[in-house]
C-alpha cells in the first residue's frame, strides 16, 4: 500500500515526505519502496538527509539507483559524499556511466561542468530534418527531457543548435544546418554557475550547450537546474547579509551554534571597539547622563541608513547593474540622500531631545551628530561593498559588519565628541 | 550605422544600452532605430526608463511596436503606465489584440493572468501526431517559442499537454491523446505569481497552461518569465529586510529619500523607545558610568542573534519549509542555540568586562544580561515572523524592526536592571 501510494507521487513530494520523516524511518522507507523509489527524489531533500540516506543504504542499491538517473542529478547526489563513499559507488558503475560522472566531478564545485547533463542529442550538419526526426522516433535511450538538438562537426565541436519548435516547423527535406541557429551564448564547463544563471536570465534561455576548453560539446545545462541555482544564490546572499551560514532547518543545535557563533564573535569584536569609543568620554557621561540615553539613537539611525545604502550597492553589484562606470553617480546620489535624510532627521530628533531634556544646545549637538553619522553611513554603505568587490571578497558576506562598525564608532564619536567640546567643557 | 549595429544586438543588450544612455537621448535612439527597434527590449530596462520612453514616443509608434510583441511582454509594458496612456494605446490596437491584452490587464497585478502569454497552440484530442506536425509546418503565425502543445475539448477546456520532445518521438499515426500527459500542475489565472514560481521550481516545469475559473485554457506561462519572477521576489525580500523599497539605482534623490525615510522614521520611534528604557536608569549610570560603556554591547549581540534566527524563520516561511507542523521543533532548536551561545558569550564578555573595569561582579551582571538577551533574541526571532505570517503580514517586511526593538529593550532592561539591583543599590 505504501508502495502504491508513493509510486504515484512526484519526486519532489517524495523528497518532502523524506524530509518530514523521523531520521530512523527514512532509509527503511526507501528500502520498502524498492524499485518504485526514484533516486531523483534525493535531489529534492536537505543535504543532511541526502547524505544520511545514501550512507545508510547498501552500496549496490545506490549504484542501481544512480544508473537510472540523469547524469547531472547523479553528480548532485555524489558531490556531497566523502571521497571513500564516492569512490566505492563509482567503482560499482559500468564504465561509460562512471566516466561521464567522473568527468563532471572533476570540474570544480559550483561550475557549469558540475551542473551539466552529459546525455544530449547531437547530429551532423548534413542530416535532414526528416532524418533527425526518424532518429528520435527510433531510439529510446534518449534523455528524458530535451529542448534543443545540437549540431556538431566530426571533431565534436559545436556548430549550432535547433530548438525543437524550429525542428517541428521545418520541412522534412531541409538540411539541419539550414534551420540551426548559431550559438551566441556559449557556456564553458569551467564557468561559475552564477555567471551561467545570469546568461539564462538575460537571454531567456531554456537550455544551453556546455563546451570544454577545446570547444568540444561535453554537456547541456537546462533551465530547471538553473532555477535552483538562482534560488540558491539569492538565498546565499540573504543569509550572508544576516550572518547565517549554509544551515538548514533540519540541522542540529551543535552545527547551528558553530556556524552562527563565528559571526557573533566578529560582531562582538566590533561592539567592543565601539564601546571603547564610549570609554573615551566616561567623564562627560558622568557629568551629563543624558548623553548615555541619547547616544544609541545616533548609532542606530546611522546603522539603518548605512544598511539601506549597502543593500542597494550589494544587490546592484550582484546583478552587475553597478560597475566602475556608474559607481560615481550612485555614490553622489547616496551622499545626497544621506544629507537630505540627515538634515531632516536632525531637525526632528534635535527638537525632541531639546524638549525632552529642556536643553536646546543638547538638541543641536544631537542633531549635528545625526547629520555627520548619516553622511558617514552613506559613504561607508557605498565605499565598503565596492572596495570588497574590487579585492574579490564577496560584498554580501562582509559589508554588514564593516558598515555598522563605521556607523557605531562615528555616531558615538561625533555625538560624545561634540557634546564634550560644546556642552561639558 | 547605429541602426546596423543595434539591429544585431540581443534585446537585453539594447535594453542595457538604453539604461546607460542619458535620459534625453533614449527616445531619440528608439526613433532613430525605427523598425529595427524591437519593443521587447523595453521589458529589459528599469521601470523609470520604460515609462519615460513610452510616454515620450508618439502613440502610433508604440501601438505599432506592441503589435509585433508577445502578449505577455506587451502587458508588461502597459501595466506601469497611467490609465489614460494605457487606454489611448489600447484604443489604437486592432480588436483581437486589444481584447487579449485587456483580458490579461483585468487580472490583478502579480498574478498568473498578468504574466501569461495568450498565444499558444492547442489541438483536439483526436488529431494524430502527423496532422499536428503538418499543422505546425503550414502555419507561420505561431508563437515565437513554445515548449508544449495543449490538448483541449470543444469547450476549450484543457485535457492535457504534449511536450515537444514527446511529439517528436511519437509515430505520425499515433493519436494526440495517446501521447499527451495529463496536467498535474494546474495554474489558475488568479494565482499569485510567487505561488506559480514555486510550482515551476518544485516540479521543474518549462511552461504551464493557465486556466480561468471555468477550467478554460486562457494562456501559457513560460519559464523565462518565471525566472524573472523568482529574481524579483528574492530581491523584494532582501530589500524588505533592509528597509529599502522598490527603488532602482536610476531613481532620483527625491524618490529615494521618500521611500527610505519612512523606514528610518519607524526605526527612530523604536530607538526612542529603547532610549527611554535607558532613561529609567539615569541615576545608576551616573553612579557607575561603566554601565553606559557596556550596555550597547548587550543590545548589539542580541540584535545580531535575533536577526540570525529571524532570517532563518523568514526564509523558511517564504519557501514553505516552515509551517505549523515543525514550528515547535524549530523554536526549540532556536532556544537551545540561544542558550548555548548565550552562556558561551556570557563567560567570554563577563571575563573581559570584569578585567577591563577590575570588577568581577560587574562582569557577572554583564554576562547574565547577555544570556537573558540571547534567549529573548531567539524567542523574538522565531515568534515575530510566525505571528506576522499568521496575520497575513509579509514577515520579510516587518520582522526586523520588531525583533531589534525587543532585543534593544530587553538588553538595556536586563543589564541596567540587574546592575541597579546588585551593584548600585
Ligand atoms: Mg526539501
Ligand atoms: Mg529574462
Ligand atoms: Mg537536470
Ligand atoms: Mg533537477
Ligand atoms: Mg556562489
Ligand atoms: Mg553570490
Ligand atoms: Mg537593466
Ligand atoms: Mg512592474
Ligand atoms: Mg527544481
Ligand atoms: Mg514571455
Ligand atoms: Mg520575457
Ligand atoms: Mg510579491
Ligand atoms: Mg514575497
Amino acid at each position: 500500500r505504501v508502495r502504491a501510494l508513493a509510486g504515484d507521487l512526484h519526486e519532489a513530494d517524495v523528497g518532502d515526505l523524506l524530509d518530514a520523516l523521523a531520521p530512523d524511518l527514512r532509509t527503511p522507507l526507501v528500502e520498502l519502496l524498492g524499485d518504485d523509489f526514484d533516486f531523483t527524489a534525493l535531489t529534492e531533500v536537505d543535504e543532511t538527509v541526502r547524505v544520511q540516506i545514501i550512507e545508510e543504504l547498501p552500496t549496490a542499491t545506490v549504484v542501481e539507483g544512480l544508473r537510472d538517473m540523469e547524469s547531472d542529478d547523479a553528480v548532485y547526489l555524489l558531490e556531497d559524499l566523502d571521497e571513500a563513499d564516492k569512490a566505492e559507488i563509482l567503482a560499482g558503475l559500468p564504465f561509460p556511466d562512471r566516466i561521464a560522472l567522473q568527468r563532471s566531478l572533476d570540474y570544480p564545485e559550483e561550475t557549469a561542468g558540475r551542473r551539466m547533463q552529459t546525455d544530449f542529442i547531437a547530429v551532423p550538419p548534413f542530416w535532414t530534418v526528416g532524418q533527425t526526426i526518424d532518429y528520435l522516433r527510433d531510439h529510446d535511450d534518449l534523455p528524458e527531457e530535451f529542448y534543443e538538438i545540437f549540431v556538431i562537426d566530426p571533431g565534436f565541436r559545436l556548430l549550432g543548435s535547433v530548438p525543437l519548435n524550429r525542428l517541428l516547423r521545418a520541412r522534412r527535406t531541409t538540411r539541419i544546418d539550414g534551420v540551426m541557429a548559431e550559438t551566441r551564448h556559449l557556456v564553458r564547463a569551467t564557468d561559475d554557475q552564477e555567471e551561467v544563471a545570469r546568461q539564462f536570465e538575460r537571454y531567456n534561455l531554456v537550455s544551453a550547450a556546455v563546451t570544454d576548453d577545446a570547444d568540444r560539446l561535453v554537456g547541456v545545462i537546462t533551465v530547471d537546474d538553473i532555477v535552483d541555482v538562482i534560488q540558491a544564490e539569492a538565498e546565499e546572499d540573504i543569509r550572508a547579509m544576516a550572518g547565517v551560514g549554509d544551515e538548514e532547518i533540519s540541522d542540529s543545535v551543535v552545527y547551528t551554534v558553530k556556524t552562527r557563533s563565528v559571526w557573533l564573535l566578529v560582531n562582538l569584536a566590533t561592539a567592543f571597539l565601539a564601546s571603547s569609543v564610549i570609554g573615551l568620554f566616561e567623564a562627560s557621561i558622568e557629568k551629563l547622563v543624558a548623553l548615555a540615553v541619547l547616544m544609541p539613537i545616533v548609532a542606530s539611525m546611522g546603522g539603518n541608513a548605512g544598511t539601506q545604502t549597502m543593500t542597494v550597492a550589494v544587490r546592484a553589484l550582484a546583478t552587475r547593474e553597478l560597475d566602475a562606470n556608474n559607481a560615481g553617480r550612485l555614490a553622489l546620489r547616496e551622499i545626497a540622500v544621506g544629507l537630505v535624510n540627515g538634515v531632516g532627521f536632525a531637525i526632528l530628533v534635535g527638537g525632541i531631545a531639546g524638549l525632552w531634556f529642556r536643553d536646546p544646545t543638547l538638541g543641536m549637538v544631537f542633531g549635528a551628530a545625526m547629520i555627520v553619522n548619516m553622511l558617514a553611513a552613506a559613504a561607508a554603505g557605498i565605499a565598503i561593498p565596492l572596495t570588497l568587490d574590487r579585492f574579490d571578497v564577496d560584498p554580501a558576506v562582509a559589508s554588514g559588519v564593516f558598515v555598522t562598525t563605521v556607523t557605531d564608532c562615528v555616531g558615538f564619536l561625533a555625538f560624545l565628541g561634540l557634546a564634550t567640546w560644546i556642552l561639558v567643557s
